[in-house]
């Protein structure tokens, strides 16, 4: 499934192209890679009654949910982030949540849709990571071809309605240099996460172990590296799953919308 | 010699006030607390062969000596920084150095004044301390009135003639959190240090235990604290000291030049 970076842009070399692919269904994996320079997002889509109370819950905690945008109750598409973007074909695949139960995985959602379904597109890591490596920035889960390290911890969310629970975070190991131009270069990116929520001892927001994520894939720090921890997208998602909806459908995980919007646009000052 | 910070507002609340005192004679203490939001600088004094080498270590190492201005040789007036500024006479006292020797701690220099010498106003912590404050960051060393730890470390500077040695750092504790926010509040002060250049572990830049400074006062660190270096002031005479020039004048310790820049317009965006 995993086909090397350099092929994928290739394949799909703008949020375009990397959706028609998909819509076709001549592709239906990960995304890391396509589209270079392009905005890629976390997908939630939610019944109108439960989708009020997320709505909240992604307004009062912008930094594990930074929304990108949120389609009109029945409306699968998304123009503001793309040219005839559909949230029902357009993503790789998608996963189908009943009562918090993941039931099933496709690639397309067509025949799942409602009128009464809100979609909400969230900032992913990839575009902060782009810019990092555009500043020099090592990351060490790309060298190696793993997926970034993810922690859930102790530091709490702000509840809306049903939706509540823990911070999940990604970590990513520097040298103390490289965690500094990291905090600059991220603040620029609000609409991605945006700045570290920590840095250095995992203990103090909950983290008992770095070398058991609780999701994606351990990798080393060394002993003059600081681990430094960002708000993660599948915060929303863990949030979901645990507020059980009676239905709900997301990206499959690194199956992203790719989007139109370029990184350099979103970038403040 | 030491007045609270809110008293030494009253007296100078602004850099031309801070200046007619010291100017007259009315005062020589610490500057710390004087014309608030006002740029305060480091002051050294060099003959022009000398000076020559200097401006290149300085632009070559801007983080530890970031340059505010500098006089026209011969020149005691430093107009771009404060209206009538007159270095022989507008700070509280000088030291006076021959050959790399402190050999006098004056309250004004007229007497000394050469038409070979220039002066290098070079910018200080206070700026960034006090948008560190206004960021709601606190300060440890600001809260217990002590002055800040500063330490030599194995970081190199860029030489230049005769001028090199290691870059010479002040550290101040604070929560991840904070530290987080210190990087992106000074970020925005290059000329006045700008960002932390370590955060972490002392060793790897060569200091070998923070409870015992090179300079100022040893400020505690707590088990959930992080600490935060920045490149600092003490580097460049620190340098100009090591180099022993036949002759230099420089600020004593606390005792800056008081500027009429306002901090808030030398932040970058």
């Amino acid at each position: 499934m995993t086909r090397p970076r350099s092929d994928l842009a290739r394949l799909a070399p703008d949020g375009r192209a990397a959706r028609q692919l998909m819509r076709s269904g001549a592709y239906n994996g990960h995304t890391a890679g396509m589209a270079p320079g392009h905005v890629q997002a976390n997908l939630a889509i939610l019944p109108r009654r439960e989708a009020d109370d997320f709505l909240r819950f992604c307004q009062r905690n912008p930094k594990p949910c930074p929304l990108l945008a949120v389609t009109e109750p029945g409306d699968p598409l998304l123009p503001a982030l793309g040219d005839g973007l559909d949230l029902r074909s357009d993503l790789p695949r998608y996963r189908v949540w009943r009562d918090g139960d993941l039931v099933d995985e496709v690639d397309d959602i067509a025949a799942l849709w409602r009128d009464d379904l809100v979609g909400f597109a969230i900032g992913c890591s990839f575009s902060f990571e782009e810019a990092l490596l555009q500043a020099g920035v090592p990351l060490r889960h790309v060298a190696e071809g793993r997926n970034v390290a993810m922690y859930r911890t102790s530091l709490p969310t702000t509840p809306a309605g049903r939706f509540h629970g823990p911070m999940v975070v990604s970590m990513r190991p520097m040298k103390a240099a490289d965690a500094i131009r990291a905090v600059q270069v991220t603040s620029r990116f609000p609409q991605v996460h945006g700045a570290p929520v920590h840095i250095g001892d995992p203990a103090l927001i909950g983290i008992a172990d770095l070398a058991r994520p609780d999701f994606g894939d351990a990798v080393a720090v060394a002993d003059d590296e600081l681990p430094v921890f960002w708000a993660c997208g599948v915060t929303p998602q863990s949030v979901v799953m645990a507020a059980r909806p009676a239905f709900c459908i997301t990206h499959a995980p690194g199956c992203m919308l790719v989007t139109d919007l370029l990184n350099h646009r979103i970038a403040s000052f």
